[in-house]
């Protein structure tokens, strides 16, 4: 399987869309705002730049895709007029890989700059949004080109599935039962791509230029920790769907995600082994699984069968196009059934939270 | 109608496609080709800039996308192999209307790259390929950004209908019946349509930055002249629509195309009264009406009905979501078979032959 070709969301605006399946992905975006709004204000207030060029790295298609940008721009009017300056250009680049909904984002834009000359007034300059279609496993821009990166939820896809000597029977990703060198080849994957990731970047981006990324992450050095257990209920439901005989069992031992989810310790060594960008901050939160967050929801009522049809919404709209490649289209509906059950009952015994790393980043 | 929601060349890859209907604008491109690569080369040995960023405005979605930015790619790669200097990076910005099928053409760039690295080696150093939706009457990219514009086939259609006072009755384009009003608002659209297009893009390209634009013209000051009879027989097939009842006269009488061919003289004289560019250079040529070349096809047997068909593919897959937008889409096959009938007559009589402007521009 060929990464790139496969991974993107769910495309179009239907129900198991990735575009009516976001709200996880906007609440974390929403909870890294200060950080993302802090390093680029900071940037902006340091160098000036008469045009500031942002990319944003996985930037998918939904009502998410101009959510960032709009923030930062926001933030940027703010502090002009504050300065009582005038505003600079903003050229905007959002990438993605090439199969990903490039005309459903660009179909928003009329109404995207209406709206922003109307907010903004005749006053607010420039504004040019590109897409910019790669894997930023690859170079993607010109040398000392972009002012600031951003990039959410992208980072933990992999650019390949990790190459295993020993199967890893049974599972999808890492698991109690995963052998050592599966382990090992998943972290050595990570390492080498969130290293190349780092140098790529390091060469596209302006002197004093800034980075921030969201990810998913683990709270502790156990690489088997509870946070990868919502891909170990996908492994479980794959399981009962062989002893229905519905796939095979070599089919599911053949199959492992192209997604790690690093310790804070792990991230930390490959942007100091690296050595191209200084670690400015790195800031851990939880979100639920089912995109509801404890802070504005501590008087909601919790029903574990709803929350677990959240769940499996969130994770098909990302999973479908890889695990439809592997196992085939006619399995996915019956497969997310078993999973909203299992995912129920997990969410009956104890929480489901996703561990998120916000980490702020300055070029050398 | 606002223009910048309908005009788009005819989607996929179909029998009426664009994709499928475009080998008229590769020879136009073909044609246009010294003219592009004297004035890019001149461009790049003038200021061997480290990273060349060139536009392609109104680059549509089929198989001559890519080709203006391969042709340059060829000729810079070929200048610096002769000068012993190092590739720069080109940063290209495919620029149309955000009803353009993007996504069409980034599904190529994976091959596109591969093809590139191949042939041009390890050393060629990077070529990014980025997509920019919005109407060229705008803004598009921030202040001397640019080094090279380029446009093939998209600076004849105007920003808007041009708004006339009195009625251009039977008419789709300008016509010996057309009356003087009606002719004065074309040219005033294009005057001011032009006008900003040219102050636009100065303020967009970088100095001593230039600008080759490909476009439909007239040889004669004669604004009624044979060149636009390719319209004129589109007229006479609506007009035969409305003799058969399928559409109404006053449908007709309102539709006029948002669309102009300038003589050399409307050219110029708009460059002179803008005073952005010195206009370096207007090269005229010929081309069929069904794509042929008379230079290539000095033996070739003329068929008047496969020529007619060709011709009609073609005007089909530019004109087709205007029409249908203003009289449906249950009309347009009977339509263009009406149009076959009448441009094979037409070319039984006499040539059917596009004028075509190349202009080559230069920054002041």
């Amino acid at each position: 399987m060929e990464v790139q070709q496969v991974l993107h969301m769910n495309w179009g605006n239907g129900e198991t869309s990735y575009a009516s399946n976001s709200n996880l992905q906007k609440l974390v975006i929403t909870k890294a705002k200060s950080m993302v709004i802090g390093s680029i204000s900071d940037l902006y207030t340091t160098n000036f730049p008469r045009c500031l060029r942002i990319a944003d790295l996985g930037c998918s298609s939904g009502p998410n895709t101009l959510l960032v940008i709009s923030e930062i721009i926001e933030a940027i009017v703010e502090t002009c007029h504050q300065l009582k300056r005038t505003t600079p250009e903003f050229q905007v680049f959002l990438n993605d890989l090439p199969s990903n909904d490039f005309n459903n984002i660009f179909k928003t834009l009329p109404a995207f700059y209406k709206q922003l000359k109307k907010e903004k007034g005749e006053k607010f300059g420039l504004c040019s949004i590109t897409g910019l279609p790669g894997s930023f496993y690859d170079r993607l821009f010109p040398s000392s080109s972009i002012d600031f990166h951003h990039s959410s939820y992208s980072v933990h896809w992999l650019s390949q599935v990790p190459i295993t000597v020993e199967s890893n029977k049974g599972n999808i990703y890492l698991a109690r039962t995963s052998p050592p060198s599966v382990l090992k080849a998943y972290l050595e994957q990570f390492q080498n791509d969130f290293s190349l990731f780092l140098s790529l970047r390091f060469k596209e981006i302006t002197p004093g230029g800034r980075m921030v990324i969201t990810m998913l992450g683990r709270r502790s050095e156990d690489p088997f920790g509870k946070e990868g257990y919502f891909w170990e209920l996908l492994s479980k439901s794959l399981n009962d769907l062989v002893s229905e005989g519905l796939i095979e069992e070599a089919q599911v031992d053949s199959f492992n995600l192209p997604f790690y989810m690093p310790s804070r310790k792990e991230v930390e060594d490959v942007v100091c082994v690296d050595g191209s960008f200084y670690l400015d901050q790195l800031d851990i939160f939880d979100v639920n699984w089912d995109g509801s967050d404890d802070d504005d929801n501590k008087g909601f009522m919790f029903d574990r069968f709803i929350s677990g049809k959240k769940v499996a919404k969130y994770v098909r709209a990302v999973a479908e196009p890889l695990i439809a490649c592997h196992f085939g289209d006619a399995i996915i509906d019956i497969l997310f059934k078993r999973y909203i059950e299992y995912v129920s009952e997990h969410l009956s015994k104890e929480e489901g939270k996703y561990v998120n790393f916000v980490i702020s980043l300055r070029g050398k």
